[in-house]
């Protein structure tokens, strides 16, 4: 990868680690998307892919584990585990940084079903707004 | 990749090109895996591994288009699209190869949701032994 995605893949697992969420809007570029485990629509926008993002981390963050890496060029997939209720979550976050090493797109995927079913209703409980 | 293990995927990508199931059996090792993206279970075995593989030929392999391509040491990420349906289903190919270019493991993941149900459906209805 070049240095800025290098840099980027560097930012993105130390807020990994330190899950402070005010973090997260510095990484995220203004054009960014979200790619969805569950829904097809891409998310546009660094609002919806900073609110994606901490909702995840609030949901996957306490139990978040990576495992193998893969780069190319122009991104990175880091494979993870985790656990939400009393389900084994297998996923990947699929990330694009820009030259200078902001994220400019962010897909997830998970398995299996059991695991994804578990995410949607954790991750719906975290994106409704206040009633 | 190591030789062995490129030469995996060369013979992986030669045959989705071709989609002949009988070329299947002589991919994959003894001992591989397959992770599929609806189960949790591994399901172990050449046999297991290469009727899911078949199956999922059969299901996605008509409309099946690879995209992004990431490499490690021992194996690759490739990423794919597919129209299973009137579902459009994106996802990833986890593959690690021997150092004879055998696969040994074989994690699927999709999304969205409303795909994973799609193929769950037109796989369940291939892996089933006839009545």
């Amino acid at each position: 990868m070049t240095t800025g995605r290098e840099t980027g893949l560097q930012r993105w697992l130390a807020f990994v680690e330190r899950k402070d969420p005010s973090a997260l809007p510095a990484l995220v570029a203004e054009q960014a998307v979200f790619r969805s485990p569950a829904v097809h629509a891409p998310q546009p926008g660094r609002a919806l892919v900073v609110g994606y993002l901490s909702a995840a981390m609030l949901v996957i963050g306490p139990t978040l584990r990576y495992h193998r890496t893969w780069q190319r060029d122009t991104g990175a997939i880091l494979e993870f585990s985790a656990t939400v209720g009393d389900r084994e979550v297998q996923g990947v976050d699929i990330i694009e940084w820009d030259e200078t090493g902001l994220i400019v797109d962010f897909t997830v995927m998970i398995r299996p079903l059991s695991a994804l079913h578990a995410v949607i209703t954790e991750m719906a409980a975290r994106l409704s707004p206040p009633s």
